[in-house]
């Protein structure tokens, strides 16, 4: 179910039904030339339709997605957007606390956008501390065990991964109308030594922003991956939330 | 030109190009039940896509919409999620700054909901004194002239009416496949006394969150007022912003 | 009564007596060459003992009145001092909520500036959410009912006067001593097309702060106005208020 | 000169005359049942009265007095109100700021309650670090030169006193109307133990706020540190303010 | 007991033995050339070990020193560090709160500098009314009544002293090793006239951080001073804390 | 070189000397029965001595420990001191910016307690934004390349450890006398499904806080350890720091 979609009566009955809230959580952050700005807001929204019609539509409630997220590495780019941490969790708690008044008691974040982690833990502790709300944190949970399996190209980084191999194959699997593969490039930039431990904005060291091999992708490798995720996200949300 | 579907260079470009961005700005609040939860958000973005026709593509940078909005009003109603003013205005306002970035200087926020107006003020008054962005705000310019030539029923209230003839109409012309016209009322409630002076909830006199005549709606009136607002925004944006 | 003419042993005892606290609200903002600073303020408090008295003194509690406001639009001149809506929002939920330890349950805020209703609004939902205060928000309410009846010239604006034929009648009734009409000028400023629509300094298209006709000011049309402004208020307080 | 009294031409003229911005700054406090609930207000006026006088006014901007203080130690006695120094410190900086614009390089805040001290001296460090002016804080200078030679009865505590022999002496020199002597006490509360050292309200061990004995007030020695204070006042703003 | 060196179990049982928690509180500020930058921390450390002994181990719980403090004064000199009254009195506040949790209902700062006076005030009055502990404030609680009696230099200023005979002496006896007498100076630098009254960095008008008479300083006068000043801290505690 | 033993003369000669700050950063939370409350805070200091050590003296100016940090996951447990985010981070950027004025342009922030990381990262990005200080943000770095090869127990959680074989071995390297070995125990708890996913204190699934098989640490294994992070720490720093 969609919450945009429904009208006042059916929402006076959400509180019935143990529904939990998927949020899908995005950013307007640059992705090189082959992927659009909007890619972590577009794979944030395919992601949370798999994930609602695996969990049976009957058990989710579906939020409009929240387009602007927190990207400090990239906020340099012309057309990033880039959200404080305070204020993007602020938003995302609000959202939560509402939803508590109409019955909810369950939100999961259908997050695609790493850099969103920070805000998301902030605002799920506030709602911890002030509301009956139990908040899911999903980036890609169960991902980490498919890469290694699918994916040809090396790693650019231990943490970072960005319009490559891998986000680029979710794309082709999820959303191929917005892939321009013909744009695809492959690059590894030289990290600066110290990137890992002090702020470094990503524009320091590359002009185009893309961490790794986005020529290696395919839509097979992105099926592989994101089934895996859906199914994982089900599997942490339990037997109470889907029944 | 929807900026998440552009690519990293078309970003790049974006300075020379003397856009004005658009920002769809919705709130996510209970209509009654003929209209849905979104209307807002499906009207603000639907009245964007208009304006973006009417100025030319080649002139309008559009954002995508930001759902959230303040519904103090009808925070109570389950369904409705209510964003203080802070936080929304905090959010447009980092937007705003990271389109500063990439060399955008103006920015229209296409509102669809009153209660938003507050957040609107405080994050153009911040940009007026951080940035270089100018802001427009939009809620609706030039429907005023209109809606007394066309609409039938009487407002319900001097300063507000809420999912009635006015606000159907819009979505009967912009929106159609969301209205369940069927459900359509006609409410008129009695407002206590003090209402214009004194904090409100609207859910403490009225159960369904129709202020005003939904039943006397049309695609027509809904054309005839739209048009005008389009029209009349672009007047207001000028011929800076529309070559 | 004066709060702060009553002792200790008399404020011990508001708690018995059903009493609406008045505050008088103003500004301090420059208003042409025939008015004074302080108009703002001197209305606000004449208006506040008007309205003690139509209430009957035993039925009221006058606050000293905050003399400062918000004055984003005429900040620029020199002579106006300048409160952020966060400032001025907070110091009036703060004296809302003193006046809940002295046992008080309504608080009137009588308004004479247009730039404060913000700050008013939100000061009044704080004390919603966390008092057992109800709060009135009173700026001229029931002058709109006269203003067309009574006045000769053409407003400058459909949202906004100043220092013109309204305010200049205001004072003539209530602080004839604080006028000097030979120095009173009708100005219809040129507004920017925009004006409306993006923050706009009235410093930048004028450089004497009137907007409208102070020429045709007198002290019977502040009264026809005034005297049934005081009437509104007692009706909109009501019979529980004043008995 | 007083600024609300001014218009708009004199205002202009305002930087051009090296003038010394006074601020009377009181409180609304419960003073036992002799001396009114507005009597720190009443002192801040008429003291600041007394100033402009002795420095000559052409050289002060006297501003409306801010009737409201923090009064945290007798916030719990009905009809004090209690501002925090958060909100009042944000108030007196931004009217610091606004004479800023207008030309003023020097701002005495004419304080006459003790508890303001705190949010006074955050004020005039935020203007310190954020603007040109210069800011005075004067809470009775020079009194601490008198008070030892004219008063009889012992001090309550080191460090305050409160509508006693000083403080009625003061009202019975400024504003006798507002004295009602026959009501005056002698009260020497026993204090905590620890009070030096914990947060305690007053109201924890006393039921009428007196803290000394107000019956040994006198006129002639509130005359005499009064005199003295504005003396010492003038002596601090020096040569370059008073011409 | 110090709380850095108990074990999980220890821990457990905090919440049965009544005891006072004891935070040294100390500032990272130059001190001249004959004391060290961390002279207030070394001070706070060991006068509260001197408290702790006189107290009883059993019935005090030594935090670890938090060694930042509010330095305004002499912020501007190369080696001090300065932490804001907000952040400052925060982490105190939370410390309390935490204190809470284990069961402890008593905490006294143990201060050693002046500066800290508003930051430790804003924190107590936050526990004070959002928790259960009790909080103290010491800053040398009864040196005043033995400074009179054993130093011999005369004060630089009614309100303030550094790094003179008083602070040189308590370390010549707490905390010899870290003093070089052969560097102690004497010097009563020329305040500015206005000193008292507007905010004015230390630096403006001497060079070297040495408000006295540091070369007249000896172990016994801090023995002296300090040996009562640890009494009046256990007689302020009572016998409610130390049985 | 520590910060605190300097006296003003050397610390005004700071600038000259291209040293990196070293800021110790602990915690105050329980470990179980065999380490104490202060494990955090010792490690931080006994770590920070050693890379003072390996850097030269000459290169490095090592601060006071912050003795507080961010310890949400055990906060409930009596014994544990939680600091938020915000505060932490506040008083680690106010830190920066003072020492910014002494000359710094380093600041290397030495951690031991993971839960530190979200305040330390926005703190580096505060002073990114608004100082001229480079913050390197160490929490055992290299100690990943070590852990697999000394290290016999499993993990107990893929991102989590604490109390266990590799803090413990630490503890047996760098502060032997405050680890009672005889109560280490091992312990793999069960966590609860979502554990990774939903904001979980540890002290709902463990009573005694270790995660992870304390007995079988030794002081060899934190010597291979400890001994390659202090090099890897020298290895960021780079030449540029260590001359």
């Amino acid at each position: 179910m969609k919450l945009i979609e429904m009208n006042q009566a059916a929402a006076r009955g959400l509180k019935d039904q143990n529904l939990t809230a998927l949020l899908p959580l995005g950013a307007v952050e640059v992705h090189g030339d082959h992927l659009p700005i909007g890619t972590d807001l577009f794979l944030a929204q395919a992601l949370t339709d798999k994930l609602e019609e695996k969990m049976g539509k009957e058990n989710a409630l579906v939020l409009p997605a929240l387009p602007y997220g927190q990207v400090w590495s990239l906020r340099e780019a012309p057309g990033s957007v880039n959200i404080s941490n305070e204020i993007l969790s602020g938003m995302i708690a609000q959202i939560g606390k509402s939803l508590e008044k109409a019955g909810i008691r369950r939100m999961a974040i259908v997050n695609t956008h790493v850099g969103n982690g920070d805000a998301m833990k902030m605002a799920s502790r506030m709602l911890y501390d002030t509301s009956d709300i139990k908040v899911y944190l999903f980036t890609y949970p169960g991902a980490e065990e498919v890469i290694p399996k699918v994916c040809e190209s090396p790693m650019p980084h231990k943490g970072y991964f960005h319009a490559c191999e891998i986000e680029t194959s979710y794309m082709l699997y999820l959303c191929p109308e917005w892939v321009d593969q013909s744009k695809a490039i492959c690059q590894y930039p030289d990290f600066p030594e110290d990137f890992d431990y002090t702020p470094t904005p990503w524009t320091d060291f590359m002009a185009t922003a893309v961490l790794g091999d986005a020529v290696s992708a395919t839509k097979e490798k992105g099926e592989a991956i994101i089934e895996r995720v859906v199914e994982r996200m089900c599997e942490i949300l339990g037997k109470e939330a889907i029944r």
